[in-house]
């Protein structure tokens, strides 16, 4: 008998739903839009659905092979209550109980749910770069900055099931506005929209006419955009990442400075831009350490593949 | 029969040496200078006799007393290796294997170090306010600022055994010169120098000649002289404590965003100031802090006391 696990990941826009065997491959997958409206019961018929037709298609297809449980990446997510607990991003309202509601509509008892930096922290644990250690921290660029912390082996949740904010520790006081209200925090720098962000700091401030990025509105850049540019040589390009660099390595010595841990991972699209981003951000990093660390603690790009993390991290929940 | 153990605070000036009984009561102290030169074996002699003598005198003095382990407290030790490693407020001189060198003096061989903030921690912990936390995050002002961190009932130590330098976690960006060589480190602003710093900028800004502060030089004034003139509603030294509670509070909040603790405990001689320095840092923390944290963590004062603090932390090392 073979075991699989149910990943699903809970995003703004689609909620991806993936059967994973134990090497951390999806065998089968499937989706379903994330609802614009409040409606949670409708939803969670419609998740069910898929996640015991997808139950059934496995053993179809492989003989002898069984759904261990199902592990959960969504935002605002409580590890220890099983609930997504005002999520600003999602169109539920309040507390939902989501685990809780789901064990209702399916067979399996193990269900674990947690935010998506978590799972994905989880699934380079057990899959990716971080087999083996006992003490990193993974951190997730994209819309946001999110992270994962693991501490002896163990995940960090917190007194409370929210451990792993380190997008929200304020790097710049005073600094530019943050979604969540406040300022200077990392993510707003660091992650795809700080990235643009630094690049129309960097146009107003140079003045640079000649670069690729002053012919594209604010709305239109994209972080791609910005790593063909700098691939280009242009300069603001250049900069932009010198800059994201110069924070994000500096917010990593915090981390470590409070953590010691061995490795910490990068994970998300600004990392496709490769030496851009590293480079700086390794620099950055190894300068503002204090002596007893410096040299010791790398600083990897995430071995999950792009596409399949999300899942992938969350089914290692099952497994974790 | 009873258990005891012992605990040792090596400090830049004084090494204090304590028996403690298991609710963590102070039963025989004796104490040494710390060397001024780098002669390690000639420390341990003396280190050794001392522990010698007072575990003698404990089993003379109370009837099937037994020394259970000895704990130390030091800068820059690692409890991994059980060395103190280049501290740069101790005479010796790279790698001290202190637990080492102790066990081929003394009959025990339970013998743990780690800093003193950990130490305090886990005194926290066992004896003091923490009992029964399992994610907490101990702060300790003096010269310094150390910290200790507790997650899932367990100190973290990290990869390398030096986690908890949250005092070199950087919060004004190219701010005030650290004693690390770095900059605009949080333990520049929130420790007794930083106090007397952040006076010296408000003279500086505001030229207030009234204020008492105005009186005392650099070297003589002491965090002790700006509580007292707080306590007298002078107007510099309140000031001083509101801003490096604004800094402590927002720093606070980082912590909580990397690892969501129940309970945030301050210890050591500017917690004397009361509400003068806790008002200002809860203020701080609240404000800064998500909206899934706010009004859940609980900012304490350390329930150890100051005057044994330090033996009492580190000798819960042993039971810890």
């Amino acid at each position: 008998m073979s075991k699989y696990a149910i990943g699903i990941d809970i995003g703004g826009t689609n909620t991806v739903i993936g059967v994973v065997n134990e090497e951390g491959k999806v065998v089968e997958h499937s989706s379903l839009p994330t609802p614009k409206d409040p409606d949670v019961s409708k939803y969670i018929d419609q998740l069910s659905t898929v996640i015991n037709s997808l139950a059934l298609t496995l053993e179809a297809n492989f003989d002898g092979a069984k759904v261990a449980g199902i592990g959960i990446g969504a935002p605002n997510a409580n590890f220890y209550t099983g609930s997504i607990e005002e999520a600003p991003n999602l169109a539920f309202e309040g507390v939902v109980p989501l685990v809780a509601l789901l064990k209702e509509k399916v067979a399996y008892d193990n269900i674990t749910l947690t935010n998506d930096a978590n799972a994905a922290a989880i699934g380079e644990m057990i899959y990716g770069g971080a087999k083996g250690m006992k003490n990193f921290v993974m951190i997730t660029l994209g819309t946001g900055l999110g992270s994962g912390i693991v501490v002896n082996g163990e995940l960090v949740y917190g007194a409370d099931g929210f451990a792993g904010e380190i997008g929200h520790t304020t790097i710049i006081p005073d600094g530019r506005d943050c979604g969540c209200g406040h300022n200077g925090h990392l993510e707003a720098y660091c992650s795809a929209p700080g990235i643009k962000r630094t690049c129309f700091e960097l146009l107003a401030h140079t003045n640079d006419t000649e670069s690729e990025l002053a012919n594209v509105s604010f709305n239109e850049m994209t972080s791609k955009m910005v790593f063909d540019a700098a691939e280009n040589g242009d300069k603001v390009a250049i900069e932009a990442f010198n800059e994201t660099g110069a924070i994000l390595g500096e917010a990593l010595a915090n981390t470590t400075h409070h953590l010691s841990p061995e490795a910490i991972f990068l994970f998300g699209g600004p990392t496709a831009a490769g030496d851009h981003i590293f480079k700086p951000t390794k620099e950055a990093f190894e300068n503002s350490l204090l002596p007893m660390f410096k040299g010791k603690i790398k600083i990897l790009k995430s071995e999950l593949e792009s596409g399949s993390a999300a899942i992938v991290g969350a089914s290692a929940l099952v497994w974790g």
